[in-house]
């Protein structure tokens, strides 16, 4: 039997899992915490793609998803905020090197995107735009079937565009990004600021709401809820008539948590977006769709780059 | 010999020319008016291009860069501000029933990137970002050495970032967008303003003075004028940094007559951009360079879609 290897490796877990390369089926997964003490992030993930090696056939290629600045060329990590020790990583390099097989890298977003396309919400479209909203929001970029990487791998940083010029700080450290005044963080830092400043509501407790409890508030009618929501979909909205016109995509994938606040944030995105963009030949025939492969996402984007390393 | 054919075709003017296939070099060109009494612009365009056609060999294949919408795959455009009757045009179609060779068809500023990248100031990189700044502002991106259409060839409308939300009129109606503040025409309107506002200025003549009289009365050190250009530069600063953000382009070339304001104009936007860009990574190695083939970057952008149809 032929297998692929895909890699999910985040901040918080590794997942490693190993599908069959004919019908792409997976054979087993298994996942373990990034950090452990005394030993390093790229010797767990060493040691738990050998512990999944397939004892009979042979290992086509392993894709794996990282987060950071990834260099699509080299597989080098060149800037990782998430994983102690892994600035300067060549991860391409250390896998190959251990394993022997071909290794393709990339950034987890961009994978994601590539993920949706291959396997979710994006099948069939050959002008992919995904963004994740959740504590930050990221995304990627497939247009004509390949995945927009750029010179150095740091193309579809989405979530930093800038929307409201003199806006709250992002957690970049540059002010009013849309990662800033959208996000799960900028939604929740939204309605602090509004609870702070005398503002009530019956559903939320606390001075500090988290951006899943202000979402469910909103879905129960909770009005402050339902304008931090509003507020959220709109500067997306306005950033969506950036992309469209920068990268002119048939369909626009949402993913993270914040979307599955549903039409309570759909429907603002929509009106945003069309109220901004230039020509509504942007948006006929435009599918605006929630992400369908959830928690999935990365390590199948890992498994499509392994599958197709003609769309890097 | 085998030829090819290239089409600028402008508002004003279309400019046809031959080239011989196989060096590259032009055999011969003219240029006639666009639009004249009691003739339709496409009739007037394939008369040229059957005045020009070889007397001996055989023509290879034909390109055309026009204004406007232009779907990149069935050769229509489908919508044309500047040219009278030209909203459906279907020009692929039409130039290929008249000749039977292979038509290839795109948006003007698009292939003037496509232009530059392939025999102008972006030669030998793979990941250009183009932008032209004149009346408008217009542009291309090259990435993974293909042009960068989307899904209809709308794709790189890059003078329609929003870049001030509460800003002044674009020409498309909508507010704020680069064009409105950075072009030409965004320079004029501020110094008329200012002018209208009680600011004087000893070399500036009359109340509405050209993008190209601020130009110059900047480059003669009039505080004004170097204050509208400044301005420009530093909202072309800040859309670069979105730009960057989205394509990770290797190379950023400027053309249009605004870039000839030269280091006036280069410095503010070098110094926004940085001030902008989430991470210098970006913008290490990063070129930032005048275009080089000015009035030509149409004509040739059209010979390279003609040349390499596989890069669109």
């Amino acid at each position: 039997m032929e297998a692929l290897i895909a890699c999910d490796i985040g901040g918080t877990q590794i997942r490693v899992a190993t599908f069959d390369a004919t019908n792409g089926k997976i054979i087993q997964q298994k996942r373990i915490p990034t950090q452990a003490s005394g030993e390093k992030a790229e010797d767990r993930l060493l040691g738990l793609i050998a512990e999944l090696w397939p004892a009979e056939g042979h290992v086509r290629a392993i894709g794996a998803a990282a987060p950071g600045f990834v260099d699509p060329e080299s597989g080098v990590i060149f800037f990782s905020p998430n994983i102690h020790g892994w600035n300067g990583m060549p991860l391409r390099a250390t896998i190959e090197d251990r394993f022997g097989v071909p290794v393709f890298v990339g950034n987890d977003a961009n994978l994601a995107a590539l993920g949706e396309w291959r396997f979710g919400a994006g099948r069939g479209f050959h002008h992919v735009l995904y963004l994740t909203i959740s504590t930050g929001i990221g995304g990627g970029v497939v247009i004509n079937d390949r995945l927009l990487q750029g010179a150095r791998g740091l193309a579809a940083e989405v979530g930093h565009i800038t929307v409201e010029p003199n806006g709250p700080l992002c957690g970049c450290g540059k002010r009013g990004h849309l990662e800033a005044v959208a996000s799960g963080t900028g939604i929740a830092n939204f309605v602090a600021e509004k609870l702070a400043g005398g503002a009530t509501s019956p559903l939320l407790k606390g001075p500090h709401p988290s951006a899943k409890e202000i979402s469910a508030a909103a879905s129960q009618g909770d009005a402050l809820s339902i304008e931090a929501i509003r507020r959220a979909g709109t500067y997306i909205g306005h950033a969506l008539a950036d992309f469209l016109h920068m990268v002119n995509p048939s369909i626009v994938i949402l993913g993270g948590g914040v979307s599955h606040s549903g039409e309570l944030l759909f429907t603002p995105i929509r009106a945003a977006m069309e109220e901004r963009v230039i020509s509504s030949e942007y948006t006929r025939d435009l599918q605006i769709v929630p992400a369908q492969l959830g928690d999935d996402c990365g390590l199948m984007g890992a498994l499509a780059l392994a599958k197709m390393d003609d769309h890097i």
